[in-house]
């Protein structure tokens, strides 16, 4: 079975983090990128809050979950990094967020476009070569995602056998 | 790592299902156990739903959910098997649920004892190969729930790379 | 406008009571009766909760709340006197519970008939002269049900103007 | 028992409206006004869901509902116009909105100010004499807010008995 690899991102600029981040520089742990906008109901209800799950739940050695601020409308009201930084702080988010890059041919930032999104929330998961493993717009499952994240963990882990969860994937609790 | 075998359910009576269901007919499937009563509260708002979810989330090639009666308190009210089979009924409960053989000496039913359990729910999983990998008294995250069954689909399949959730516990929507 | 008198409660025993309870000894009060079946899941996650938050809000000077089990169905298993405390005490139901007369001519019990209910929840509000002020099968609105108690508490209250929420229906939290 | 009057709004603009509204020309009426930041998550996850609950809810010859932004942090995220528009629309927010003006000499805009707010969400509501009735930081009960709302509807209207639901504060549902 062939996966194809996930694109990169093309970001502008960056939160929650000293450095950038990469797909490329994650790979080796399986990754999950939350494409979002602040102004969208179900991103601020469900996905965001999701993520944050995830991010807690999984050991960061195994899973790295990345935030994607994917503004394609509203721009004058959430393009800015500063609008961005406040719903960060005011919602705690605690992973890195990238800004999607605007483009300057259409509203679509270009991340968003390379992925062919659908709109927001956009759930993405990305194996540890880098493949792509999953695309999801609109609302996923706590406990299908849990599956989903296991299986890729388990993938690529020559030394984790996926039947025994202490050496794959362990849960931390926040 | 050794882990110990799960001890086999010791029961009187079984709804929702023609034959009466041991889990060494189970062996070879991953086999969630949730032991409740049907006038937990908890039971009934959290444990109960969660087994439904994973009963309708993974395939029954890989998973098998059981419940198990376990009636601990309040028997007049709840010992029937009529009660039960009234509340199966009510709360639309899918899958087999086994009654937990009473004791002679004591007011804790069999199973229960044997598995020295807290109370309800106790939520238990049981690898494709018998033992006993998790047990746990009160609520679990679904997030944890969903990956620590996936872990367990993946040990012990091997035509089913755990990576490929396609292969590996594929899901079906209810 | 006419409105009718609330059919008397034709109940063949009480629970957390030292003492019957009767619509005409309630006279003076709103009251609420919250009609319910221990085995009916909308009854146990809406209608019994909110009965417990009108009792928990309101003053009990001016609103007393009644369950009344109106057992229609599954008599074998929610029939007896046992299984009903066991669910009152498990589920901490705190107001006075009569148990619905059974009718020797049909599996419908008496109060449940005489007010022609449809199913279960029904809610049920009697205005402190005892009439009929709402019936409904369902789930209510807590912001809907906290107004129409308060329209009943200010009618027939010379001396607390319905304006003044001190003199009115005033709110102990518990 | 004397209240007092509730401080006229001092707002820089309006939205969801033709005409700036004023508590002065809801005179006659009953005014729930939901002070919010569009950042703040409690409103959005609690206060504004809830105003637009009593909106749906009560007659708008009783009862009208006016939200008020008054953003006293994250200026530069959540202070202009635009953004406001953008949540409103994002979140469906039906009623009148004043921006609260800023004010020179401090971060705390004056509305919120001359109320004496102690954050986000702040709830407020006003009776039909324009006195001011409560005033809460942080969440309220739905239960609660519509006794009081009822409470307040009923007080001053000489042609509704409180006890007549009909006439005083009648439902539309949404």
């Amino acid at each position: 079975m062939n996966f194809v690899a996930a694109c990169e991102l093309e970001t502008s600029d960056w939160l929650n983090t000293d450095q950038p981040v990469s797909l490329g520089a994650l790979r080796g742990k399986v990754v999950l990128v939350e494409a979002f906008q602040m102004l969208c109901p179900g991103c601020v209800s469900h996905g965001l809050p999701q993520a944050v799950r995830v991010h807690r739940t999984f050991d960061r050695d195994d899973v790295a979950v990345i935030g994607l601020h994917t503004v394609f409308e509203h721009h004058g009201a959430q393009g800015s990094r500063e609008a961005l930084a406040a719903f960060l702080h005011e919602y705690k988010i605690p992973f890195p967020v990238g800004i999607d890059s605007p483009s300057n041919r259409s509203g679509i930032p270009q991340t968003m476009a390379r992925y062919g999104m659908q709109g927001t929330p956009t759930l993405i998961l990305v194996d540890r070569r880098g493949r792509l493993r999953k695309q999801k717009f609109g609302l996923e499952d706590d406990l299908v995602l849990g599956a989903e994240i296991m299986s890729l963990i388990g993938a690529g882990g020559e030394t984790s056998p996926a039947g025994d969860t202490r050496n794959a994937g362990s849960r931390r609790f926040g």
